[in-house]
Formats: C-alpha cells, sequence, structure tokens
C-alpha cells in the first residue's frame, strides 16, 4: 500500500477534475427526457489505455475503439445512449465513423484519434441526423468544472438511477507532484464480471507513457469492475477508457508506478461499488468476501458465482440469513472448496461454521441485512489466496424492470 | 431412433408402472400440509444405477446413496421432502443411514440395499422421531397401480405446484417382449444442468446389468436432466436413480441396448420438461434449441448461457422479442459464435439473420411468446452439432417464492 501524503476524494468532481480536460454532456433526442450525448475532450494528445468487453457479439463501438486504444493516444471520447448501435451490420460501423470524425472535425482532431462509445437498446440504427446535430452543441459546451462533470454524468446513464462520479487528488512520496484522477460510469443491468462491464471514463493529468498506462489500467479493472456483478450478462457494448494529458507534469514510471495503480485502483473500486449499489432493481449493496482459498482462481470463482447466485441473491432481498445457499454456490462454483473446513459470516456474525452451523442469533443477522450495505464473507480453510466481488439483490424491480423493457 | 413396434404413454402411471415394484407416499410431520415420505420397493433385488449432484456441498444423503448405487443392487428408495439433511456434519449421516436401516427392517433387506434421498431446507438436523414412526408406516402402505403411483409423486414435492410422472410401455423388434419405464420427479428451483438436476426415481421392468444401466442413465440424463436449468443454481441433494427389476423377462444387452437407451432418453426428457415448466414462478416452458454450432460443446454452452441469462429470461417473462439479448448470452457463452453467421428464430418467426435484424412482425412475435410453451432456437450457421435446452421464464413470482422463503 502507498504511503500516501495527500489524499482527497470528492464525489462532485469528475472527468475534467484532472487538468488538461474539458467535458460536456448535451440532449440529442435518441432518449425523450434526458440528455444523451457526452464528449470529453483533452486539450493536447493524451495517452490512452482501453479494456473492451469480452461478449463475442460486439459493438461496432468496441471494434472501432479498440483500434484507437492501440495506437496509443487520442483527444476525445464521444459518448451516446439510448442506442447500443450493436448488430446493425456495415451501417453500425459506418456511423461509428461517422460519430468520431463529427468530433474530430469540431476538436480539429484526427478521427482515428477520437473514441466512441455507445450505450442503450440493440439492433436499431443510429438516427444520425441528430447525432450531427448534436456533437457541434457538445463540443461547443465543452467546459470545465464541476458541472460540467455532473452533465456528463448525466447524459449517459440508461436505467440508472443516479449519476455515478468520483475523483481524487493525491501525492504520494514517489511522485514529483500532486496527479488527479477521476472519473465517471454508467451501468445497472447486463452487468458481469471478465470484461469492461460497462461504460467507465476516467481521465488524469499524470504523464503516462501508452504501455504503462494500459498495464495500471488492466489491474485496476481485473480487482474493481471485472469483480462486478448485477446479474452475469455481459453486455456488447462495454467499455473503461483512460485518458492521461499529462497536464500535471508528473511523470509516472519505475519505482512511481506502485502508486498510480493503487491509486487508479481505489478510484475504480469506488465507481464499481457505485455501480453494484445501482443494479438494476437493487436494494442494497453487497460485498462477497472470499478469503483463505487455495488460488486466487479459486477464491475468484467462489466469488462470482455466489455473487451471481439467484438464489443467494433473492434471499438477500428477503433478508433471510440463509446460509444453505451461499455454500450451495460456493460448492457449485467448480472450485476446491471443502464445507468441513469453511466458516460463512454475515458482516461479523458467524453463521457457520467447519461443517456445520453456527449457534447465531437469527434475528440479529436478519437486522444485519436490512442494511444498505452488508458483507458475506466466506473462509476457505484451505489457504491465502481472495478476492472480493461486488453486487446488488434481486427484487421484484429486477423483473419489473427487465420485463417491462420492450424492444 | 428406434423403430417402436409398440409405444404406449401414460401420466396416470409412474413407478409402479414397471412390473415388480411397489410404492407409497405418507405424511410423517416433516411439512404441515403434506405427505412427506415416499418409499419405492422392488420385490427382488434389482440393478441400480444413479447420477448424483457435482456440487462440492454433498447432503449425506448423496454420499451415501453413491455408495450403495456404486454396489450396482439395491432394494428400495426412500425419500424425505421438507429437510435436505444437508450440512449437518457426522449426525446427518448417521440419520442417513438410521433411515436406510429402517426401512431395510421393514423391507427383510440388507441397510446397504437402500437409497435414501432427501430434499428441503438445508442445515436443520432431521427429526428422526418422525421417521422413526413415518417408515413403518409407508412399508405397509406399499402397493401396485395408479393411485400408489400418485401418493409417491406428491409425497416428494417441495416448493413443485404440481407432481410430475410419466411412465411407458413399449416393444422393439429387438427385444423378446414388451418392457415398462415409469418416473417419478420433483424439482422447481435450484436446478441447474451438469448433475442430477432434482430427484428423480426411475423403473423398469428390463433385465439389465448394473454396468449397461449406468451407461444408459447416463447418456439418457446427458441430454435431458443435464440440460434443464431454473435457475443455474446446483443443489446438494440431486440425484436420478433407475432401479430394473427384471420382471419382464426381456434381457436388454448387445443389439437390445440402443433401442432402451433411446426409451429412458425420453422418459426423461419428459419429466425434464415438467420439471422446467414448473420452475419456481415460471409462466412457461422454453426450449432453447442451438443447431449448426462447430461443436457439441459450443451448442452446449451456447444453450445453457441462454437458457440461464436472466435478460433473457425476463424478456421471456415480459413477451418480449428481445433477440439483442439471446445474442448477448451466446456471444459471452464463451463457444465460438459468429453473429454475422447466426440466425434466431422464435417459434417460425425469423427475427435476427447473418448480422442484422431480420424485418419481422413485432406484434406477432408478442403474441407467440405468450404461449404456454415457446422454442428459441439459434443457428449458429458454423457446423452440425446441435443441443436443446428447457428452461422456463423469471417471474415476479421467483423472487417472492425464493425471497419470501425464510431459513
Amino acid at each position: 500500500m502507498a504511503d500516501w501524503q495527500q489524499w482527497e476524494e470528492t464525489k462532485a468532481a469528475g472527468v475534467t477534475h484532472a487538468r488538461g480536460f474539458r467535458a460536456a454532456g448535451v440532449r440529442c433526442g435518441l432518449k425523450t427526457e434526458s440528455d444523451d450525448l457526452a464528449l470529453i475532450a483533452c486539450d493536447t494528445l493524451a495517452s490512452v489505455a482501453g479494456v473492451f468487453t469480452t461478449n463475442r457479439v460486439q459493438a461496432s463501438s468496441v471494434v472501432y475503439s479498440r483500434r484507437v486504444a492501440e495506437g496509443g493516444q487520442a483527444r476525445a471520447i464521444l459518448c451516446n445512449a439510448g442506442n447500443a448501435n450493436a448488430c446493425n451490420g456495415p451501417r453500425g460501423m459506418a456511423d461509428t465513423e461517422r460519430m468520431a470524425a463529427l468530433a474530430a472535425r469540431e476538436l480539429g482532431a484526427e478521427p482515428g484519434r477520437v473514441l466512441v462509445a455507445s450505450t442503450g437498446i440493440i439492433g436499431h440504427p443510429l438516427p444520425m441526423e441528430k447525432l450531427e446535430d448534436g456533437v457541434p452543441r457538445a463540443a461547443a459546451a465543452l467546459a470545465r468544472g464541476p458541472a460540467a462533470d455532473a452533465t456528463v454524468a448525466r447524459a449517459i446513464m440508461t436505467t440508472d438511477t443516479r449519476p455515478k462520479q468520483f475523483a481524487v487528488e493525491c501525492r504520494a512520496p514517489q511522485w514529483s507532484g500532486p496527479v488527479r484522477i477521476g472519473g465517471v460510469c454508467k451501468g445497472s443491468g447486463m452487468i458481469a464480471p471478465n470484461m469492461a462491464t460497462m461504460l467507465c471514463f476516467l481521465t488524469t493529468d499524470a504523464e503516462v507513457a501508452p504501455d504503462a498506462l494500459r498495464l495500471a489500467l488492466h489491474e485496476a479493472v481485473r480487482t474493481s469492475f471485472n469483480r462486478t456483478t448485477v446479474d452475469g450478462d455481459t453486455s456488447t457494448n462495454d467499455m473503461v477508457l483512460l485518458l492521461a494529458s499529462g497536464a500535471s507534469g508528473v511523470r509516472i514510471d519505475g519505482a512511481a508506478m506502485d502508486a498510480f495503480v493503487e491509486a487508479l485502483g481505489r478510484v475504480c473500486r469506488h465507481l464499481a461499488r457505485e455501480v453494484a449499489r445501482d443494479g438494476e432493481g437493487a436494494t442494497k449493496l453487497v460485498e462477497v468476501v472470499v478469503r483463505g482459498a487455495a488460488t486466487e482462481a479459486d477464491a475468484d470463482r467462489i466469488g462470482r458465482t455466489i455473487a451471481e447466485s439467484p438464489l443467494v441473491k433473492t434471499a438477500l432481498f428477503g433478508c433471510d440469513p440463509n446460509w444453505g445457499r451461499i455454500l450451495m454456490a460456493a460448492g457449485r462454483s467448480g472450485a476446491a472448496f471443502d464445507p468441513d473446513c469453511a466458516t460463512v459470516r454475515l458482516g461479523d456474525i458467524v453463521v457457520f461454521e467447519r461443517g456445520q452451523r453456527a449457534p447465531f442469533d437469527a434475528q440479529a443477522a436478519h437486522a444485519y441485512l436490512k442494511q444498505p450495505e452488508v458483507t458475506l464473507t466466506v473462509d476457505c480453510g484451505d489457504g491465502r489466496a481472495a478476492a472480493t466481488f461486488y453486487t446488488c439483490d434481486y427484487s421484484y424491480d429486477y423483473i419489473r424492470i427487465n420485463a417491462e423493457y420492450h424492444t
């Protein structure tokens, strides 16, 4: 863990907290009642890194932006909500390229340096006339500061019930000065680990070479977004993008890197928790902590299976201390797991210990599960590996939101 | 496919349709308002085969009955509902052994020849005094015929809304005479493939050696219960047991085997479909057919992921022709899948064809999805392998049943 000389967090700022960035969210008419187009621009050519969905069915924005990210440098991110532009054939890719060209023209950049993201319904062509109109307005509105950040956080929402952003300013002994990292994300359903799990756009004013930035982002995503699940369904459109402007003048390499990865990981975990907390229909944020596993792969499998189990998630909605379902999920995870060595806790309450029910106070456990944030801990008693997953419960509203959502 | 000389089905009979079996279901007080103890007995020592849960957390009945099945011969199956006798430590195994001993005493059999199954809540010790009283009464009630079969089908239910049994009498050219196969099953939640997925007890009067019986059962389960899923959650207690009395005098081996495997598969698929249809909160039976996959493993992965996807299942509850979610699930399955080669059908309605939405009538698709039985077909356009899964939709009642179920 880094020895922070300074660590200041804020939820009132997001993507322009880091120096060198401007942003705007506007309404272009893809959704009926809210802003739906966001532009995040760097004053100079930024280093870029991206993590993209592992789904074999990929929206054209994913294919396109992966190519841009591989180039290592970018000027901007353009994101629309309300239409995923996925499964639209050759027209889909042409529309994505046109979105990039529109933003590039406004910024005086090359189209190959603009990242594009889309979220919303699958299989409906983008109404490009709305974007032809909207992108210049977004570019004209670009600004720095909390008000601009807030418009971006709102413009990328779909079934989200609240905007999600977070920013830090921090200073580590190995750094020549303070660095700012900020981010915004959206995601409520179709959230599962092992890919970028949702849209998240991160900015920093650290100076980081593209290769180092990629390593830092992969490490940060591994223990945050890739361990976040609402329904186990991995979207076709998801990505995490990180732009580094270098405007702080603080160069991150060598010994300065560890603290940067840790800071980035903290920002990602904060945002990932907010995604789980705002999962479709969620009434609570659930952290599933697996300890004492033989390997990290085992900890990962056990945590993921518990976090995705419909029977665990419905029991959490009912505030029922149903440790049998937690054990069932651990047992079917495919990982090495011996209930005779395992301990299960709800918060601090031991409910199962080495093969048998522990004598616990069911009323107290029920009361604990009524909290808006709960932690389930499974100690496998089998080693030293650990993993933490972020998820939520399954409520009537999950069914309502997804059964009443019509194509 | 066998060239059946005779094929007669009935839902009015179950485990005593085959000759040589008697059965009874009685109330012993593990549940408050229904029968909860079933005994199925063979007049002689039967060949036995079993398939058991793959969950690492296994009830003592699973551990015990696997051992009995490995012996190749059994006299009876004793099953209680209302208490899973899982995660009860050494006492759990002692209670399972006591159940077997109680039934064995009544039948004049060895305890090591009685199979035991349990279903219900996890982590509560069995009230053995109720079983000490119930088992002799079940043994005294043993009888043949539809009335006896019906008591068994009811006594093994938990959250099931209806009993599930099926029986056939059939004759194939390779057989010396008619053979009867019957079965009963239960299962409503905690249902997932890759194990015996629920309790199912099958009987036949064919004469089959234990090794051949094992092969036949594994093949039949592979394409039936192991492709049935309600919620992807694999229980700690599940098993499929098959007893062969030999009372028909028809010996099944060599060339006679194929038709027996096919008949057994048909019975298993019928029962598996009934389990999916009666999934917790289900409003419809859904068959997910995958065709044109490169390998059967790919077809299996794609079918399973679609059948378990919460977003597909909620769309089905909403009768929404949301092919985007079907593609999303296929794409995240881990199998080779190229949407540019794929076709998706709802019944006969093509909704997606080679990379793009097909021009279909949304009203007609919506109306189709309102049927009590629907079929989704994904043709991968990539090979010749196929797989069919049996599942159901996710409704408000799934949440209600599982959130209001208190430990």
